[in-house]
C-alpha cells in the first residue's frame, strides 16, 4: 500500500492536468448538440482503463450515450468483487454569463478546480480511475476484484442503463458496489451517508387563448394562463412547506427519535452564509437539517410564460409552463407520487385553461443501507486514517437512481463514498472541487480496497 | 370632394405599394438595437409629408425616438385646427417561429396586409398621410388647418411626446384631436369609440440564493423562489377574477344602468370562436363584455423562473421575475394603483425571499367623450356613408397614452377614429389589416374632414 500511496503522490501533477483533459470534453448529456462530445468523454474514460491494464474495456453503445464498462478479475475466487459505478456526463453550465472562469476550460484557483463536472462527477470519477492505476501500476494487481460501470446519462435519469442491468445482470454482478457522487457535509469533514431520497417529476403546460392576446383588448373575457398556473402552483404547497397533494405523505417512513438525534447531531450547514438566503424555510414540524435530509419535497425546477425581454410587452400570454420534481423517502413509491401530483393538477386546474402533461419517464425510490454494515465500518476506519478525523452519518436529500436499482436487483450493499463539499455548487454556476480532496480522497480509496479485500457476504 | 375620392381610386395600388414600403422598415420602438429602423420609418414620414406639399416638416429629435412634424394652416382663421396624432413604431415580432410570412415583409393574402404594424399602427396612419396628399395634390389646399404628429415610442409609453407636449404646448394646439389607432368591434363594422382604459404597470423580482442550487441537496432548507412568486402571485386576484388588492376598486366610476344597455347592444366577440379559449372568464357579477370595456383588469404579461430550456435540470432557481400591467377605468388615477401595486407586492412576500420591484414609469388615466358631441355625430354620419352601416358606440379595454395627456393639456374633443378589426391579431403573430378598410377608410376621411371644416369650439 506504501508504494501506492507513493506513486500518486510522486504523479499529482500529471494527475491534475489529466483531469482538467476530461474536464475540457463539455459531456452535457441533456443536450443533443454535445452528442459527440458525450462520446469523446466516453473515450477518455476507456483509454485511460486500457492504459491501466485492465481487461474487456469497451465503450458500449447504447440507444443513447455509450456505457463504459472495464473489468480485472484476477484477484481470485476468494476475494470479494466490486461493482465501482459514476458517471461521465455532466449538467449544462447556464446560466453562462454567471461564470467566472470558462465552465469546460478548468483552472485551479484557490485550491480548487473550476470546472462544470469537477465535482460532480468526473472528478470523483477520476480520482477511482487514477487509483485503480495506481495500483495496477504498482503492484500490477488490484486487492479485489473490480467492475468499473462508467455512464453518460445520469444527469438525464439513466434510462439506457436501467435496461442494461437488467438485461446484462450476470455481467455487472458483485459483492458490493461502491459509488462517489456525493459530498461531505462540510469542507474536510468524513462522510458517511447511509440514504438517499428518491426522485420523481413532470412538465405541464396551461393552455389558454391559441397566441398571445392584447391584454387591453382581451383582458377581462379570458383567463390567464400566468395567473392560472400561479393560482395552480400555488395549491401544491401551504406556507408552512407542507405539500398539499393529496396522500402524498400517505407511506413516508415517519422520522424515528434516533434519526432526529443521529440528525441533529449531524453538522448543519449555516444556509444563509453559504447560499445567500435571509432565512432558512423548512417544513412545519421539521428542522431545515430533517427536511433537507429525510422529508419528502416538491420544488419548481422552471417556470415560464409570456414577455421576458427588454420593456414590456402588454399581452395575455398563451400558455405557461411549469418544471417540477419531488426527492422521495422511503415509503414513498415513485410512480404512485407521479400519479398522485397528476390528479391532484387534473382535480386544480382553474377554468378557461387547458392542462397538458408530459412526465418525467425516470424515476427512483429512495435508498437506506444500515450505518452498522461492516463495508460502512471500513469506510469510516479509511477516512479516520486520512483525513484525521472521526465521519459523521447522515443521509442526503439528492438522488442517484442507479443506487435503487443496484439494491432492487442485486440486494448488494451500496456503499456512497462521497468527496465533495457544500460549496462545490453543483448544478449551478462556478462549480469546483478541492483539489485537497482530490489528494486526501484517492488516499482513502487506497486504504479502503486494501480493508476490504477479505471481505464475505 | 369627388376629385379626391377618385385620385384616391386611380392611384389604389400605388397607395398600397406605398404602404407595404413602410412595413418593410422594422421600427420595434422597445428592442434598442432597431434604433436606426425606427429612424427610418421617421424619415419615410416626413419625406411622404413633403412630398405632399406640407409646411414645416421636421423629424424631430428628442431623446429617444424621433417624432414627426408637419403642418398645413392656409384654411384661414374661420376653420378649425385639427391635431391628427399617431405612430410610426410598432411592437416586437416575437415569436418569430409562429409567423407565417415574414414580419417585415408585407404581403397581402385573402384580402389582408400581413405585416406586423399593418393595423397598429402604420396602416391607419399611412391612411391619413394619403388622403391628406389626395386632397393637397387634387386642390392644392385642406378643407380645414391640419397639424400632424406621428410619434415612434407609442408602444414604449410615449415618454419624450409627453414632454414635448407639456413643452411646446402652442405647436400643438388644436380644436379637436384626431387618432386612428383602435379598431371596429366586427369586420366592416363602424365604430365610434368613445371611452379608453387607463394603464399603469411594474415588474418584480424575487431572489432566494445567490444562486441556483441543487433541489436535492437544498430542498427543504430555502424557499423557492418560483414557489414563492405562484404564491404571492396568487393572492392577487381571486378564483372569480376579482383583484385582491386592497383599495384597487375604491374610486372605480360605477357603470350604469344605461352604459350597461349600451354594452348589451355593442355586438360582442365570440371569444373562443376568435381566440382558441374553452370558455369566456371573466369578474363575477359582470359580462366579457362589460368587463373588457369598462372594468378594471390585472395581468400578467410574463413570468420566468430557473431553467427552460430542453430536458430536466433539478434546481432551486435563485430568482423569479413577473411583467404585470393593469387597464384602469374613469375615476382610477394610475400613479396611486401602481402605489397600491407595490404596497399588496410588500405586505404579502413570502418569508425568505426578497422583493425587488421596477415601476413602469410611464401610465396613463382612463379617457371619455360625450357620444353625443358634434364631432362624433359627423364621423357617425361619414361612416355610414362610405360603409353603409350605423355605427355602433362602445369603451374599449386598450389604452392610448396621449388621449389622455390631450385631454389634460388641451380640454378638446379626441374623436377615435379607428379602423381595425378583432382578426388583426394585434401584438401577435401574423398580425394583418383588411385591404377593403384602408380604402373604405380612406373615403371615410374624405368625408369627415368635409364635414368638419365648419367646426367651431
Amino acid at each position: 500500500m506504501k508504494e501506492v500511496l507513493a506513486y500518486l503522490e510522486k504523479h499529482k501533477e500529471t494527475h491534475l492536468e489529466e483531469l482538467k483533459k476530461f474536464l475540457h470534453i463539455p459531456s452535457v448529456s441533456t443536450d443533443s448538440s454535445h452528442k459527440n462530445d458525450v462520446k469523446n468523454a466516453a473515450e477518455f474514460v476507456a483509454d485511460y482503463m486500457k492504459e491501466a491494464g485492465f481487461d474487456k474495456v469497451e465503450v458500449q453503445q447504447t440507444e443513447g450515450h455509450p456505457l463504459v464498462y472495464a473489468e480485472w478479475m484476477e484477484a481470485g475466487p476468494d476475494a470479494p468483487t466490486v461493482l465501482f459505478y459514476g458517471h461521465y456526463d455532466v449538467q449544462p453550465p447556464d446560466p453562462l454569463d454567471l461564470w467566472e472562469s470558462d465552465p469546460f476550460q478548468a483552472e485551479i484557483r484557490n485550491g480548487r478546480m473550476y470546472a462544470r463536472g469537477a465535482s460532480d462527477d468526473k472528478g470523483q470519477v477520476f480520482m477511482h480511475l487514477v487509483v485503480l492505476k495506481a495500483f495496477m501500476k504498482t503492484n500490477g494487481s488490484l486487492p479485489l476484484n473490480v467492475k468499473v460501470c462508467i455512464e453518460g446519462e445520469e444527469e438525464i435519469g439513466s434510462a439506457n442503463l436501467y435496461e442494461i442491468l437488467h438485461q446484462q445482470k450476470e455481467k455487472f454482478a458483485a459483492d458490493f458496489a461502491v459509488i462517489s457522487d456525493s459530498g461531505m457535509v462540510a469542507n474536510d469533514q468524513p462522510t458517511i451517508l447511509y440514504g438517499l431520497k428518491g426522485f420523481t417529476g413532470l412538465e405541464f403546460t396551461l393552455k389558454g387563448p391559441d397566441n398571445d392576446l392584447h391584454s387591453g383588448l382581451y383582458g377581462g373575457a379570458v383567463k390567464n394562463p400566468a395567473m392560472a398556473m400561479a393560482q395552480l402552483l400555488a395549491t401544491m404547497k401551504d406556507e408552512q412547506e407542507v405539500v398539499q397533494v393529496a396522500h402524498f405523505y400517505d407511506k413516508v417512513e415517519p422520522l424515528s427519535e434516533e434519526e432526529r438525534t443521529l440528525i441533529k447531531d449531524a453538522p448543519g450547514e449555516d444556509y444563509p452564509a453559504s447560499t445567500g438566503i435571509t432565512q432558512t424555510v423548512s417544513e412545519a414540524g421539521y428542522t431545515a437539517k430533517e427536511h433537507t435530509m429525510a422529508r419528502p419535497t416538491l420544488e419548481i425546477n422552471g417556470l415560464y410564460s409570456g414577455y421576458q425581454g427588454e420593456g414590456t410587452k402588454t399581452i395575455i400570454p398563451s400558455t405557461s409552463t411549469a418544471k417540477l420534481t419531488c426527492r422521495l423517502v422511503p415509503g414513498q413509491d415513485p410512480t404512485e407520487i407521479q400519479d398522485l401530483l397528476v390528479k391532484h393538477l387534473e382535480e386544480h386546474v382553474p377554468e378557461g385553461v387547458t392542462l397538458s402533461i408530459k412526465r418525467e419517464p425516470l424515476s427512483a425510490k429512495a435508498y437506506k443501507v444500515d450505518p452498522d454494515h461492516v463495508l460502512i465500518e471500513k469506510a469510516a476506519e479509511s477516512f479516520a486514517e486520512t483525513f484525521d478525523k472521526e465521519a459523521v452519518y447522515v443521509r442526503m436529500g439528492g438522488s442517484i437512481p442507479v443506487v435503487e436499482w443496484i439494491d432492487a436487483i442485486y440486494q448488494i450493499p451500496v456503499v456512497l463514498l462521497g468527496f465533495g463539499t457544500p460549496d462545490d455548487r453543483l448544478h449551478s454556476p462556478n462549480e469546483s472541487f478541492p483539489v485537497a480532496h482530490f489528494e486526501k480522497g484517492m488516499n482513502t480509496l487506497v486504504h479502503y480496497w486494501q480493508k476490504v479485500k477479505d471481505y464475505q457476504q
